[in-house]
């Protein structure tokens, strides 16, 4: 393992977040929050004192990493600016007890969007916005972002970038890593943008367009009023349940959106399945609640396609409390938990993409039973899939599964109702939000005991980088082996 | 598809199943219940002219028979027993809803014992008695039974067995599949005829320790009093209790007992993990609900280890409201919902093997993610796993969680909680009964619709049947190919 690399990047990861961290700072400035303020600054400070205790004892020797170093930058890349982004919060006060302010923490980069927060609108400007800011930096990812930015040499990018990019299978999109990086950045932030300025348009002030752009562009879901977006105007949640939609989208269709290549991206099944399970569930649900909106349809289509919107994307916001709507509207909303948006978006979930191949593979299984001396793919976009692939998803599936199982089991001495865990431990792995129950909408994470609360923190960085980067840095011998024989 | 000889086997086992209904018909005319006497002699007749129907055409031209054959022959036998089975219920009045009483049936010959009976104590002795003499025919299996008793010259019945027979592998205990039959069915009717002892011993009356002794050998769980086994002793409660963990052993090794070889009996995996998990969970809950039982250990012991046991082995039994007990109780006992026994047994559920097979190729794929260059091989009891087998447990799995999932969904326009709908699709496709809210152990299914009791009744025969064979039957295009072409 290169020990020096990983640690050399961790820190340059740690000098990005203090650039990062500036932005909130100067929000906190605005709004003349002080202690906010403060907060921000001894936060930058702290960042930066760690960033140069990494590296204090040597630099790499070599730049080279391979798969397993990928894997260990990532997980400790995610550990490390969580440990320093809950740090504002726990200095100005304003979440002071310590798993609580982490797990906000780790629910904003994980883009989980779940919050602990019982009064969210009597937190300062500063703080809600930093909040935010974390769903957008955790949706795309922070790695991509150094990647994007920061100029270097390191040959093999891919392992850390696959590492940290959700679904199935992660290539690039050009030759280079370091390109490919950079296009997804801008593409999410010109899309960012765009939301930004809709939303202004429809009325929103700067303050809260800006958060919930950001909010929505990252899947995360915190918002900054109580009842969540349900108080802004129809044209608003419209906007939002759109771009929620958009963000839920593979960013290499965007890209060949961009650059001409429209029947690539309109000819992607994962797109279309996506769209179809939108329009479908949205249709059923809005006629299953017409009676709770007073049989008006356009009320009813709204609240169910944003919520649907928001549970397909993981997204999480709500302008409706979903948990009082009738059983089958519930049930939906349930399954569309597990699935998530396309592979290669911010969203989290199992990604339909796994979902298609999964499925498609249990069809080629009976298939093979039907005529067993015919031979049978998996296809997918006219191309096929390999069995390396199709094994890694299902056992990816099995171990998710376990995961959630786990979870669940941990947490289950909670004083809470059997909805109420399940569907917490279901939402934190998935990082979308919300659940049923005293988690619902309307509700919060704020009872769960201290170590609920980090069993749940955990599941949601288990689940944003899907499993295995974390499982590797956990194996400690291989910590202790030299690079030339962890070579893979 | 050899569709003569399908029919020709389907006429076989309603003969068979004529004779099985003599007993109910006997039982019920020592109790002087003529509209019972009455309506099994009437079921009698009806199976008799069906048997007789199904053949009039043709003896089949030849008796041979492929995996499609066996998996043909098992889903329909299964429907057709099924069929005449509830026709005692409906032409007693006993239940008069013929939805209902094809649910009631196929959750007894599929061993679920999920009832729809609001007052099973108003039911007469010989419906009663029919009832849970459906859980010891479908325990082993029916076309088991046929196999066992029934001279036969079809050479390739193991593909009926395997079709019936649960678990990831199914494999002869003695070259000839017939005399592999009747050795389980030797094992099966003395363990039960063990049973039924003991509880005479113990007091319990002749009528009512046939009825648990059939129910607990089966692992189905239909009572025959309110409370299910909440009235009897102590020791009465004990003996099912060890009982119900005896019949969720795999039968291969009591006869490697019985042949002395008890060294590979002991060494078995799954066995040793069957009763570890049921030893932590009961005394994890045990603990737990301590303060219920007055703080007497004893007491909660007692129930935990029955509430265990009866999940685990998917009987569904029951000593206490389980549904009541706290969070962390009913949170490790939902989990064993899914677990199941071990392959082999009458137990339902996943089974332990798969569970084990799974969670060994996930430490392997992360073994090898860990050490690209060594070897791993997927080792049970010291035999390698193929990769055929790995790959159809993981995607059994897969095909699993969605049978649960869509049952899930297609039950859940009913006006029940979030709980109780989720746990009903769990517990009938696990072939388990009871679940939790409004199904659980002192509730039942009579609410449901009749289009939900449908739904659930398939489920609970997808469950029992492991999904394939029904899902091959469904294949019309095979129907119309000679055997010439269907051959596999």
């Amino acid at each position: 393992m290169n020990r020096r690399m990983i640690f050399f990047t961790v820190a340059k990861v740690l000098k990005l977040e203090t650039v990062l961290l500036l932005l909130p700072l100067i929000v906190a400035a605005l709004y003349q929050e002080w202690n906010g303020v403060i907060a921000f600054a001894i936060t930058c400070g702290a960042s930066i004192l760690s960033a140069f205790l990494l590296t204090v004892s040597a630099k790499p020797r070599t730049k080279v990493i391979y798969a397993k170093e990928g894997f260990a930058i990532a997980t400790l890349c995610w550990i490390a600016v969580s440990v320093i982004g809950c740090l504002p919060f726990i200095i100005s006060r304003e979440i002071p007890n310590v798993f609580n302010a982490f797990f906000e923490t780790v629910s904003g980069f994980t883009t989980t969007g779940a919050t602990i927060l019982t009064d969210v609108e009597k937190m300062s400007r500063g703080m809600l916005f930093w909040r935010s800011f974390t769903h957008w930096i955790g949706g795309m990812g922070v790695l991509v972002l150094l990647m994007a930015i920061v100029p270097s040499d390191s040959g093999r990018m891919i392992h850390i970038m696959r590492a940290e990019m959700a679904g199935p299978v992660v290539d690039k999109l050009v030759p280079r890593v370091k390109e490919t990086a950079r296009i997804l950045y801008v593409l999410y932030f010109a899309l960012t943008a765009c939301e930004f300025v809709l939303l202004l348009i429809g009325g929103m002030p700067v303050y809260d367009s800006a958060v919930h752009a950001l909010g929505t562009a990252g899947t995360g879901g915190f918002g900054i009023r109580g009842d969540s977006l349900g108080s802004y105007s129809p044209y608003l949640q419209w906007v939002i349940s759109v771009f929620m939609i958009l963000f839920g989208i593979n960013f290499n269709l965007f890209y060949f959106v961009v650059i001409g290549k429209i029947s690539s991206a309109i000819k992607n099944t994962e797109l279309w399945i996506f769209f179809s399970m939108i329009a479908v569930s949205s249709i059923v649900i809005a006629v299953n609640i017409l009676p709770l909106y007073g049989n008006d349809f356009g009320e009813s289509i709204r609240h169910s396609v944003f919520q649907v919107s928001s549970l397909m994307s993981t997204t999480g916001y709500s302008t409706a409390d979903f948990n009082l709507w009738p059983p089958l509207a519930k049930g939906i909303l349930f399954i569309l938990l597990f699935v998530g948006g396309c592979a290669g978006s911010t969203a989290g979930g199992l990604k339909i993409s796994r979902v298609l191949i999964l499925v498609k593979m249990i069809l080629r299984d009976i298939r093979t039973m039907f005529h067993p001396h015919s031979v049978n793919t998996v296809m997918i976009d006219n191309k096929a899939v390999d069995n390396g692939t199709l094994h890694r998803v299902s056992t990816y599936f099995a171990i998710y599964i376990l995961l959630i199982g786990g979870t669940f089991l941990l947490i289950s001495f909670e004083p809470f109702g059997f909805e109420t865990n399940l569907t917490a431990a279901i939402t934190c792995v998935n990082n979308v939000g919300p659940g049923f129950g005293a988690v619902g909408p309307m509700g919060g994470y704020n009872d769960y005991s201290d170590f609920s609360t980090l069993i749940l923190t955990i599941a949601m960085l288990f689940g944003r980088l899907e499993i295995y980067p974390i499982l590797l840095t956990l194996d400690i011998k291989s910590w202790t082996k030299p690079l030339s024989t962890a070579k893979a």
